[in-house]
């Protein structure tokens, strides 16, 4: 980033706390569900039913995002994504997030101003508010969001209900944030298609209460890869998953970078992370709902294989490794 | 701090993500408010009546706190405490708290150990639950806080409700952490009781249920010092406030303490923050519950005054200045 980038509002350090917080939220439509939004020592949220769900998530600068790859206002989106898949994945309907930001000192307000842009940006496309935040002095930008939600009226869905004989299906993209990331990497800033996805992800929240009203037994946010998170639902479930090749659609867009960059589109569809799609597992194949795709099933056993053999990639990424 | 600090337990990079998350969450007790608690994408939490009051606090090594002054401990019962303290302030009780944890990949693992020891310990004093967190690598050491609290009924109390003729009273230590604060300044670490204050306040959580069920009008988690929080209260209530002085007992230790150090107990008991002390307005003084006392009274105008004149010390602190 370049935290002393010119501009005409200055640094966070001469608008001071108050008048960021001011900047942020001053004029800000609320949702109904946020009952007391920002301003006062707490937010006051309804919780329909009587039980709230609750997520948070870091993001750093330099390990989540490069402001050189995305702009800030992509990285203020990334961060309420990330955090709503959360709550999406328990079945619940997300209500509302709070923001915990700290950054250097002499960070542009101009960087601050389009973070919250893309912050409120992907709040109002999940029909959520911002309903608090604290701002402070770091050496590095680091973003920290918890997201809430309802479950109206539904039982979660854990990691820990699937069962022998269920089918695995997921909803959302897969692979194109990890094809987005291998363009990054290689310099490109195009096809914006993939390049987008890696900079914004768009999880399906609404898949999520669709999936639990129709029974889903056991339910993930795809943060780490799709084979990585699939071995949490075997973990948590005791069962073994086998996803097939076959049923998995790999877009001709990933095709065609993956082509160009000498990839493999599979790889990125099975192990890439951060497209937040949702998976799942149903007990009735013909039961699963619109938007959701059937890629796999649930047997006796312990672990991930993929058309029946262990997958010999690499799965998921590991923090400080 | 010392990260590379020699320790059987390795570094957090060595035992990874999944690995420290187990060691923070397993076994431990959870009350009933706790519906789902860690390990899943998402935790539950209970909201008996249908709302839920969430507040979230960014701490920072060299901003916040110093390990060089406070142990790891203190330092996790301290983030904890001070988001609770946003709870207790609404008039609500806290019921759980979500941690965000950010960390160089060289930070020994007894670090983050007794980093969570202090969370437990402070959640278990409120009676909340640690539901769920994240944990990351960064190039400093963050804690981002998220407690959630059950109003059981009551409206919440907001920082605009207070009227002329209303006294203004406060409950808990006033004064204490910025004594701390002084005497560490100095390269003492003692007296324990003021350093301690500073390390890990003890907010009075009990004492903000009990005010708002006696009809407080507005009340605040006194953070940034008094005078600075009346102050908001001032602002968000368009009224003015006076502190009186001959109202504001100064503990002996404070002044023992001021004495010792060339200080002014009164001036740190008028504007040291990080005490977490609650301050309220109530319509009658006689009716003001336990555990609190009248420190001054509220009339029409604007603005904050000590014993009916400006105060010309220094109020509150700046972030970022």
């Amino acid at each position: 980033m370049s935290p002393n980038t010119p501009d005409g509002a200055g640094t966070v350090a001469q608008v001071g706390e108050f008048g960021l917080i001011d900047r942020i939220t001053r004029g800000r439509p609320q949702p109904r569900t946020t009952l007391l939004g920002p301003g006062d020592d707490a937010a006051v949220v309804a919780a329909a039913d009587g039980r709230v769900v609750a997520s948070t998530d870091v993001l750093v600068e330099g390990v989540h995002f490069r402001l050189d790859w995305s702009g800030p206002e992509h990285v203020g989106r990334k961060a309420v994504a990330v955090n709503l898949a959360d709550v999406a994945a328990m079945g619940a309907v997300p209500t509302a997030v709070l923001v915990g930001l700290a950054c250097p000192s002499e960070t542009a307000v101009a960087v601050v101003d389009q973070l919250t842009a893309g912050m409120w940006a992907e709040a109002t496309r999940a029909r959520v508010g911002v309903v608090g935040g604290d701002m402070t002095q770091a050496p590095a930008l680091v973003i920290s969001i918890t997201a809430l939600g309802d479950l109206q009226g539904r039982a979660p869905v854990t990691r820990s209900g699937a069962l022998p004989g269920d089918v695995v299906a997921v909803a959302g993209k897969l692979g194109w944030s990890a094809a987005g990331l291998a363009v990054l990497g290689r310099g490109f800033r195009s096809p914006v298609s993939v390049v987008g996805a890696h900079r914004a992800p768009e999880p399906p929240y609404p898949a999520g209460p669709l999936a639990a009203e129709a029974g889903a037994t056991a339910m993930i946010d795809v943060s780490d890869g799709l084979l990585a998170d699939l071995g949490h639902i075997s973990a948590a479930s005791t069962v073994a998953i086998d996803v097939r090749t076959d049923l998995i659609e790999v877009h001709q867009r990933l095709v065609d970078v993956a082509s160009a960059l000498g990839g493999d589109p599979r790889h990125w569809v099975l192990t890439g992370g951060e497209d937040h799609a949702l998976a799942a597992t149903f007990p009735d194949p013909r039961g699963i709902p619109d938007g959701w795709r059937v890629i796999g099933t649930v047997t006796h056993g312990t672990g991930v294989t993929v058309d029946g053999a262990p997958y010999t990639g690499t799965t998921g990424w590991q923090h400080w490794r």
